[in-house]
């Protein structure tokens, strides 16, 4: 797209305008659902981003991580031990490892005790619940409760939940919503391995 | 999903026996090129999700924030404040507020040279581009350059490039592409504000 100075100049004045129009009329503050799904990759990854945007505010971010829990992950590392943060894993690594129904679902409500006390509490600005939607998905939790506490958060507590197959009562609950979808993945295509820094 | 515990155990144990073969066939490690493109939400949150990996294996990180350069963010504060990380921002905030072509080639220019000594150096693990497609897409850089420093890049480096509208040629030469799909945004759709801590 290569234009002349004075087509340019109109073009990205249309596009201020219109960009100033839309920050206008957005004026509603609150904390927002945000859901992160889809079978592509950057979902835990992009809730972790928000992390970091929290603590670089110095607002305060509790994280439950479901499922991965006996997996050792350097976003826990580094994010636990920042002061601003209480970081909880649990989970007995991914499901099929486990292979015990109801000892993920005792696992499960574990962590989901936590995450109610975080949001519950109002005293975290943001609470990340990653892999929640699996754990719904496998039903070892009622989305019943998760709804109910969610939807009744206090006003300013953003809860970001991640995982393949969001429920449909979970989407419809959000405020944001975005389905990562896999363009090309060098695993499946290349045979290259998880790496450092990149998946964990 | 719910399933007595003899079909729970058959169904995580064939998902173990798949995720293991996967596994054993993906020996290849190599510096990767990620790309995060689409039109919704996660592309540079998922790139500093990812930061967030690189610094809690004390990797070293490089960070190129072209176009929000005049806008302050809080991924600067907390990231550029880490030891491990250079933190560069150019640009003089989004090319619809400059409304001058040649400024902004210049300052894409600056913020390229600093992204291409980073990754030449092979010191950096990392390096996030973020908002690259952008200036690519304004042909504020020539294409065939960029893509001929990141094709060459050392071998462990990975090159982590954000924005909308990835050139073709990229997502071609890329290792894993994810495309971020917009389902429901509070913006658009509620006039929700940009929230403190969830976009900046």
């Amino acid at each position: 797209m290569k234009t002349d100075p004075e087509s340019h100049a109109r073009m990205t004045q249309r596009r201020r305008e219109g960009h100033e129009k839309k920050q206008a009329q957005a004026t509603v503050e609150k904390g927002l659902l945000i859901v992160n799904t889809g079978t592509g990759k950057g979902k835990s990854t992009a809730a972790f981003g928000m992390a970091v945007r929290v603590l670089g505010h110095r607002m305060k971010l509790g994280v439950v991580q479901f499922i991965k829990g006996a997996l050792h992950t350097s976003e826990r590392d580094f994010l636990g031990a920042q002061g601003n943060c209480e970081f909880i894993t649990m989970g007995d690594g991914y499901t099929w490892n486990t292979q015990d129904r109801e000892a993920d679902i005792a696992t499960a409500r574990k962590g989901w005790n936590e995450a109610r006390r975080m949001i519950e509490s109002g005293e975290y600005q943001m609470v990340i619940l990653d892999e929640l939607n699996t754990v719904l998905k496998y039903e070892y939790l009622p989305l019943d409760e998760v709804l109910k506490v969610v939807n009744a958060r206090p006003e300013m507590v953003h809860v970001v939940i991640t995982g393949r197959h969001a429920p449909d009562a979970l989407v419809e609950a959000a405020d944001l919503v975005t389905e990562m979808r896999l363009v090309k993945h060098p695993y499946r295509e290349q045979h290259v391995k998880a790496q450092r820094g990149v998946e964990f």
